[in-house]
């Protein structure tokens, strides 16, 4: 099934919802408008739909292999990433000083969908070497940054986060990798790393390890942990490769998805130690780590829309080809095509209207992160920001979640042929089930943003995004559109809800904090509806007003469509949620741990 | 994982809400009281305990084997399936005069969700036997049931269910295999039939096909449909087997889950035709067919439910070992085992609250389905018959879907080790996901439930079982008890929701089919949400009563704790499933096909 890039709607987004032409009017993005994000678009389409995409099914069938301390991925792999790299896309978005691009994020954010709906096996390589590079330009030494950006930025060299272990998954308080101050300056490192993406491969000639381990004599629990560049091969001064380092890949995991990606056990200083050197000071590496992971949960939320908008046209396809039954009204004598089927258009029509919702969401922070990098105006750059940190969580949790059910549902709409591996409906549905859990589970998202992003300032972002919300209501009130009159009702009383239940988590969450994280996911859940429902309001707003001016009929008759349908299938559920999180407190922890 | 058969909680419904006494008390099931009940379980229990439970994850990872025509079953199924026959399971609901024990469904049932629970793949095969003998018993002639009968109740030999044609899935009226009528009375069957579970194999001397096929000349469509039995062995006149029939396996699927079941595609009449015998009379097949299904939805929802039984038991055991974090209420000064987090507590208990809502609705409408048949008042028969079919595809399409929502929180649970195949978590999210799709998908199903159930007497069945909600809501009323109050409350609202749905549902369903179906499966959902909620509702009002006579404390505690969190957290969201099918039937068809 070949991948079809929604150039259309991308671009919608990019333009109408992020503004990209106001983005490219801030002072370092000067060529960013909307031709170039259409040339850059138009270009890494072409890429994905040609090179990335056609792996993706057979790196499924054979997935990277582990050898003796080696790995080699699946046919086809060497030759891609070669073409990416020369491509010049891993740079896309890094700074140009360091040989990068320098495009903003809402162009960077597109080109990632697409090349994670071509491949998120694939993907998963360039989206690792992103995060090291954040935490390196965050808080790298000039010396380490001018050893490792720029191979990393060009994907000469790849990159790596390393905070797992076996006892410490998600409780970072619990990593026992240590470092051992050298006379030189630079560190030993010993321990061992479990669920390490691309820790080891071949595809490029090094990888540069994020080692997240604690300096002998630091405190205990995450103030005691610092974070440490392990390169694969040492860098000789020169910038050649020097010797191995002492760190092995002992195993790969055998996984329920994106096979083609090498997940590693990587054991650090089993011959006197690897040597490792100290990113910015010590016992702050949590803080960088969380940069990084700020970069990384935004990308893993974009992997959600990505392998939604995969399911969504292989399900698409499927429906408009399949025949089975006739028409429920009649209105075709015969058999007819399974899009037909009026359950069948709701299972479309869900996994469009929450991957367009969830693409719309996801392009508008990616601006609101333009923002708050380069707008001249220090008052617009810390609203964005806060716009961007409360959203980021539910980027991460709601398209993930999103991503599972709308994979679920194309499993679905192909019956019983969406059981059998060959039809690759299913190969989704194993893919998109890591989404949830790396890089923060849903939990760990929801507790962000309850504690963090909800809380700590007293509910003003959240209500500050909720009369934002509220603005686009009234000017839905304005339209006489049925589709207007549904989101208008639906967007109301989902913000509603989501008001009162800010007001819950601001007054119980340290009263009774079980009460209130009993709720938190459901939280969560609900602002992403409400959030998505927002963008695909704004989206309805635009699409008419264009439809009035002539401009693209179809595309913009089904955006206001597929609005129409999230306000009655979607947004319905948010006044139930609210009644689950605020009335529903005390029945999650009723019974007592030993009952389960 | 060891599975541990849930024989409490199973106990508890076959005794207090489906009155395993008071069917006792009826001609024929004089035998069947409690004590009984107690007895088979316990041995059903040790039994797949210890025999079929422990080949679940080896006969996911040695699947059956296609060679030449034949099919290998995996390691150990022999042996099972022989102990299996020895111990007279398959026989337990079937008559005393077909060699069967003749025990109510009620006990059956409870005894095939252990099986499932212990090996989905391995419970298929004698799934459909029971599925043959009931079509035999429906229509078979004394020859065909004198020859068939006692080998299928026996399990000497096993049954399939031949629907399944490449261009011919859910829409039967597309069945092309045809049947050539011969002097001798018998047929000669030519086609191809998919997706046949246990379609070959070697578990048993003979495997009995029920194939549907056109006697040539037959009408068009699914009024020509008729029923054959085809043997892969002839049957001498004395019983033994005589020459191999005309039909070979030629495949069998490469599949995403249930791999130890083989799902073979079989050629019939390659070699000068199938010889096959007509079951009841031409061109009644699917009659009769329609039969066997609904027994075979009813145990398919059964699988569901096993199914989430599994998963929960995995899930439920992780997170009392895994420690990560601190509680978020400061109980306990350390990291804690993640079962004391709240939100990990709130995926337990809605795996928990699902799973034993669902268990104890099937074992009421196995209830129905004994009073149905073995009631000495006519009336009560027709009520029960009537009640039993409308719940039918709520069994089927409600619990199925439960079982994958369980399943992938199950995965959730486990957090990165979820996706690792070796924690087992992922095979019942693999497993799961054909539970929804086989036996007729959750909207064949809510076709159903809207059409022939709901509409065709004018919603008076729908509205008699609301009425019986309505009772055990004065029930409630009457208790002052957290958990009682929140039941109530969520109870009518859902009721509420339901009838309001009912009505729309007789309303329109003619004058605007597609707004009317566009609607089913959510009907259907918000369907099982109220009657899963009932039974809770009713096990609330027992456990309470039994408490305060000093019986099993915490067990009855836990049973009124999971009824709360069930009208808490799934009650609360049948509103908005209302708002969505009875305000939102026009979005769905809103888009022209050709949009997708």
């Amino acid at each position: 099934m070949p991948y079809h890039a929604p150039l259309k709607d991308l671009l919608f987004d990019i333009r109408h919802l992020a503004g990209i032409d106001d983005i490219a009017r801030m002072p370092g993005l000067e060529e960013a408008g909307f031709d170039t994000a259409r040339a850059v678009l138009e270009e890494c389409a072409r890429f994905n739909e040609e090179v990335v995409a056609p792996l993706n099914v057979s790196g499924d069938r054979e997935p990277a292999r582990w050898d003796q301390g080696q790995v080699q991925t699946s046919p086809g792999f060497r030759e891609a990433y070669r073409q990416y790299t020369q491509g010049g896309w891993q740079g896309l978005q890094h700074p140009a000083e360091h040989g990068g691009q320098g495009l903003p994020k809402t162009i960077g954010a597109a080109c990632a969908e697409m090349l994670n709906s071509a491949n998120l096996s694939f993907a998963l390589c360039p989206l690792l070497t992103d995060g090291a590079v954040e935490a390196l330009l965050t808080a790298g030494s000039d010396e380490l940054q001018a050893t490792y950006l720029p191979r990393l930025v060009s994907g000469e060299w790849t990159g790596t986060m390393n905070l797992t272990e076996p006892q410490a998954g998600s409780d970072l308080a619990l990593v026992r990798t240590r470092a051992e101050p050298q006379p030189d300056g630079s560190y030993r490192v010993f321990g061992t790393k479990i669920f390490i993406t691309y820790g080891e491969h071949d595809l490029a000639a090094n990888i540069v390890h994020l080692v997240l381990a604690r300096v002998t004599g630091a405190p205990e629990g995450v103030k005691g942990i610092s974070l440490f560049v392990v390169p694969k091969f040492l860098v000789n001064p020169d910038g050649t490769l020097g010797a191995r380092n002492d760190v092995q890949c002992v195993s790969i995991e055998h996984k329920l998805g994106i096979k083609a990606s090498p997940t590693a056990v990587l054991q650090y200083g089993e011959q006197g130690g690897a040597v490792g050197y100290l990113v910015g000071e010590e016992n702050r590496g949590l803080e960088y780590m969380f940069i990084m992971m700020n970069a990384a949960r935004y990308a893993v939320g974009v992997q959600g829309i990505a392998i939604a908008e995969r399911a969504y046209q292989q399900a698409a396809a499927f429906a408009r080809e399949r025949v089975q039954s006739r028409p429920v009204d009649g209105s075709l004598p015969a058999s007819a095509p399974i899009v037909h089927h009026p359950d069948v258009r709701r299972m479309l029509m869900t996994m469009r209207a929450v991957t367009e919702g969830c693409r719309a969401l996801a392009v508008v922070v990616a601006g609101a992160y333009d923002r708050a990098h380069h707008h001249p105006d220090e008052q617009v750059r810390r609203q964005n920001q806060a716009f961007h940190d409360f959203l980021v969580p539910i980027v991460k949790g709601y398209s993930t979640e999103a991503g599972v059910e709308v994979a679920s549902l194309g499993v679905q709409v192909h019956g019983g042929m969406g059981f059998i591996e060959e039809t690759g409906a299913a190969q989704h549905y194993r893919d998109a089930r890591i989404l949830p859990i790396y890089e923060g589970t849903t939990a760990i998202q929801a507790n962000d943003l309850v504690g963090r992003k909800t809380v700590r300032d007293g509910g003003q972002t959240a209500r500050a995004i909720a009369a934002q919300v509220e603005r686009t209501e009234g000017e839905l009130a304005r339209l006489d559109l049925p589709a207007a009159r549904a989101m208008h009702m639906r967007l109301g009383a989902a913000r509603q809800a989501f008001l009162e239940v800010v007001d819950f988590m601001v007054g119980r969450a340290k009263a009774e904090p079980n009460a209130a994280y009993a709720g938190s996911v459901t939280y969560l859940m609900l602002a992403g509806q409400l959030l998505v429902g927002w963008q695909l309001a704004r989206s309805l707003l635009v699409a008419q007003a264009l439809l009035a001016q002539g401009e693209a009929a179809d595309f913009m008759k089904a955006k206001i469509g597929t609005a129409h349908f999230f306000a009655d299938h979607v947004l319905s559920r948010a006044p139930g949620l609210r009644d689950s999180i605020v009335e529903g407190g005390d029945s999650v922890m009723a019974l007592p741990p030993e009952a389960f």
